[in-house]
């Protein structure tokens, strides 16, 4: 049975004020929970799951964790969950230790205002599964430990470096690596085979790359339109451009 | 002013059982709204905006539409709106007359169980982008008219042909045509340049395609992995695979 003050204080974390106050985060589900809990980016802090969830599990988790596994209903899974579809399990995290990233040598993602928490968790995934390290994240991109983010990851939260910074000073000072830019008007992706270094920079759902970090650009990329669409989803073009560039 | 029954009717229309039995279906915002109302697909049937959008879309939508302009306040609209951000603009349509899908000499998209209205609406998106005209959605996919279905399109919904139907059935009657799906296990995309007819399976975004359609597969395409990542979204996987063979 969970108190009613522990399920306030679970509700309070679906806010970043609450987040930022105890340097935590929550995650939810079965595919989530399990990959952080291994991830050596977080440090897992508490775990509430139905009986058959934390019985099923047990096992796994303790080779991770030693805190405690906090057996809850689905009802008041339901009650502290920030999705609309309930889970059977919901975690409670410390928020990783700031990275140092390099980024010489290797593909980085540049994100300008991504604000759709559903596009930054699809890119951390796609990040993941092309192999790409770190994501550098505009100062007002959206949190990536808002819950949306946290569940569209898909677990990817854990194996990516991700920083939030002032992207225009970042770029200046990281002038040494070709800047790359995700454009309608660019080089068509097809002919962008094998790039072994550079920043690829995404910009906003519908505002696309501001001006300030356009004059920052070094090549611009394009992803050729044949029909008629105005624009492509921010995380298709990410995944777009790097299974041709990588 | 907007009548109580007409908020309540507008509201149940947010559910399929309403839209089905009145043939109709409800869209929202600046960007998707008029681009409906140019669709030669939709018939418009009531556009319901703020003041100011009004007066500003007016001479627009006239060339198109002769129908009811209804003013509404902005707390109005946040009632009958079916999207967690309000809009300026909420327009009423009736659904497409069903459509006769000519497969052959093109590539087309078919869609096994997609259950996300996100992903399904940024499916259609992508297949306008890419100039693909048809999508054959199996059965049991999500509904196109789901509202988060429509919103996430981006007005592309006029562009795209889609039916439902039993996908194994209507792939056996559509033998002559090549089956390509993506899958963990198949051919590099990189190396699947122009194909010029075929119909490319999309399979549910956590079981991936049923066993019973993967027996009618021609060849499979797969996207490398890099890193870790078990899977990539459905949407992001259909864009990457149509950006390499179209």
């Amino acid at each position: 049975m969970l108190s009613k003050t522990h399920s306030k204080y679970i509700q309070s974390l679906h806010h970043k004020k609450s987040r930022d106050a105890d340097n935590v985060f929550i995650a939810e589900g079965n595919k989530v929970v399990p990959e952080l809990v291994q991830s050596k980016q977080f440090v897992c802090i508490e775990i509430l799951g139905t009986k058959e969830w934390l019985q099923q599990h047990e096992v796994f988790l303790r080779k991770y964790y030693n805190g405690p596994l906090q057996e809850v209903e689905s009802f008041e899974l339901e009650k502290i969950s920030a999705l609309s579809t309930p889970n059977q399990v919901l975690a409670i995290f410390k928020k990783a230790a700031p990275v140092a990233i390099e980024v010489k040598g290797k593909i980085s993602l540049v994100l300008d205002t991504i604000q759709d928490p559903g596009n930054l968790g699809t890119i951390i995934r796609i990040a993941d599964w092309f192999g790409i390290q770190n994501i550098i994240c505009s100062n007002n991109s959206t949190e990536m430990y808002n819950p949306k983010v946290v569940q569209s990851t898909m677990g990817s939260l854990g194996r990516v470096d991700i920083i939030y910074t002032d992207i225009a000073e970042w770029l200046q000072e990281h002038n040494e690596i070709r800047v790359y830019a995700a454009a309608l008007d660019g080089k068509p992706v097809q002919q962008c085979k094998g790039i072994k270094e550079g920043l690829i920079i995404i910009g906003n759902e519908s505002k696309g790359i501001s001006k300030e970090i356009l004059e920052l650009v070094n090549e611009k990329i394009t992803i050729p339109k044949i029909g008629e669409a105005e624009s492509l989803n921010a995380a298709v073009a990410t995944g777009i451009i790097l299974s041709h560039i990588v």
